[in-house]
Order: structure tokens, then sequence, then C-alpha cells
């Protein structure tokens, strides 16, 4: 079964060594949007970059970095993501968020309402 | 030298365990895609996630994890795309495809006809 | 702090081995953009891909391999991105640039200027 529609790609840039509460930003926004019920979520972690601080990190200079640029990816409805909002501006210090529309097709196993968005 | 032009970035979000006639997915597509000609693939790992079914992937829990979020990209022109996804559509079991309108410039070592969109 | 806004998504694909004097092309695009003030860049490498010349390169089949695809990803306002594209197309040899316009959210630590766009 096949879903389509526009929807948001929502891009989360924040480094490896971000905090949320003790916990791995990137692992505290997964649990979130995962509770929130989003249909997906996938995080990529980069080699090599530099953000706000101008500092550049790289897997080979700095092997065991704990700063390595982490991108969380969201791609979900407006509402959904505008509703989100204020609980990720609380979670960020520092860092950027970028926001696109996407033409989205989402693909079904079975009829479960999972991805029923 | 240099071609120019809008173009539409497809990206496909799938798992790492998907499989395709007994061989990953993203493998095949890749393949797909190379026999059909297309100018560039570039294959994406993730290293935490989760999808239709709300369960979280990361390779930090699970380092041998089978199942971690992987995300095909490819560029090419409107038409290209609409003619192949009957095709992807095929190979789809769950997941998700993502398509936006880019701007796109390609640069070419020799006028050899590789990139000769 | 939040600084909001349109901006341009710009998106390097080049190869692992691709070189400009001597050095990574990747490193020497992330060197170019720090010195010259881009608010951030962060730097994703590919599992597997081919581009212009239709090699499908992966780290599995060929466990070091010296050309896995790489992202070298900027985001920046037009004027900024359009006044560095001279410098890198003379780095450029082969590889794609995709352009497009997105929705930014930058958060600041603090009020120094680094992300003062």
């Amino acid at each position: 079964m096949k879903l389509e529609g526009q929807q948001v790609l929502m891009r989360i840039f924040i480094g490896e060594s971000d905090r949320w509460k003790m916990k791995p930003l990137h692992e505290a926004l997964v649990e979130m949007f995962r509770l929130e019920g989003f249909a997906g979520v996938t995080v990529l972690k980069g080699i090599m970059g530099f953000g706000c601080h101008s500092v550049t990190h790289t897997d080979k200079l700095l092997r065991f970095s704990a700063d390595l640029p982490i991108i969380v990816e969201v791609v979900d409805s407006e509402e959904k993501i505008q509703a989100i909002m204020p609980r990720i501006d609380a979670m960020m210090d520092g860092g950027m968020i970028t926001m696109e529309s996407a033409h989205v097709i989402r693909y079904r196993k079975d009829d479960t309402s999972c991805c029923d968005k």
C-alpha cells in the first residue's frame, strides 16, 4: 500500500556531545519523536564539520572526538512539526534546523495505522 | 566542463535488513540505477532511527544490528525518475521516499557522455 | 536566542579520493568555508555509491576503498554561496552540487556573532 502527499522534511544539525538532561541530545530527540507518534526518524553522523564556534571536528585528527556532527531527520505533516517546535526549541542550545517541503511517498507492509498520516 | 539545470533529488529511506530477491534492497537499488544509466547514486547509513513499526534501532545498543536506517540518494531528470518509479514501487515493502526539486551543477572531467544529462 | 530566515542548502557530492593540492578535497572545502566565515559545514560519508564513471564503490566489497562517496553540506545566505562558487568551481573535477532553498533556524548559546547572519 502506498500513501502520497506533500510534507515537511526537518533536519536538525547538532553535535554528538550535545546533551539534554544528561542524555545525548539526538537520543532525546529520537525518543520524543517516537513517543509523539512521528512516522519515522533517521539519525546521520558526519565524519567532519564545524558549527557555530568554528572548531573543525574530524574523526581522523580526533579519533575519539565526542563532537562529530549529527543530523536528525524527520518527515511529517507541517501541523505535527509546528506543534512540536516549542519543545525542540527548549532542547536546542546552539545548532541549526532546516525545513523544506517535499513530496513524500510512504509504503506500508499492511493496513496498520502506523504510517497513516 | 559544467552542466547546470533543475532536477529531482530522490531520497529512498529503507532499513539495512530490507531485502529484494535475497539481496540487500539498497544494493539492488544501486545496481538498478547504474544499469539504467543514472548519473550517480549515494548510499548513507544512519547510526540510529525508527520507521513504520516504531522500533528504535541504534548501533550503540545493538552493535551488530542488521536494521540501521539506510538512505539511497539519486539525482536525475524528472522524466527519468518518473519512468523508474513503478520498478521502485515493486521493490519497496515499507519505507519512504521523498522527492524535491533542486538546482543541480554537474562537473565533468572530460567530454565523455556519462553525465551528459 | 533564535535566528530565522530563508537560506540556501548546498550539498557537494564528491569522492573520498578526490584531491585539491595534495589534500583531500572535502578537507580543503571545509577549511575554505571555515576561513570564509561560513556558519557551519557538515561532511557525510556514504557506504556505497557510484558517480560519473559508473564504478560502484562499497565499503563491503572494498573494505579499504579510497573512493567512497562524500557529501559536504553548507547552509548560508544565497549571496555568500554565490560569492564562493567560482572558487568551488575551480576545485571541482567531476562530482555534483545541488542547491535548494530552505527555511533555516539557528540557535545561539549566547550573543556571540558567530552565527550572526
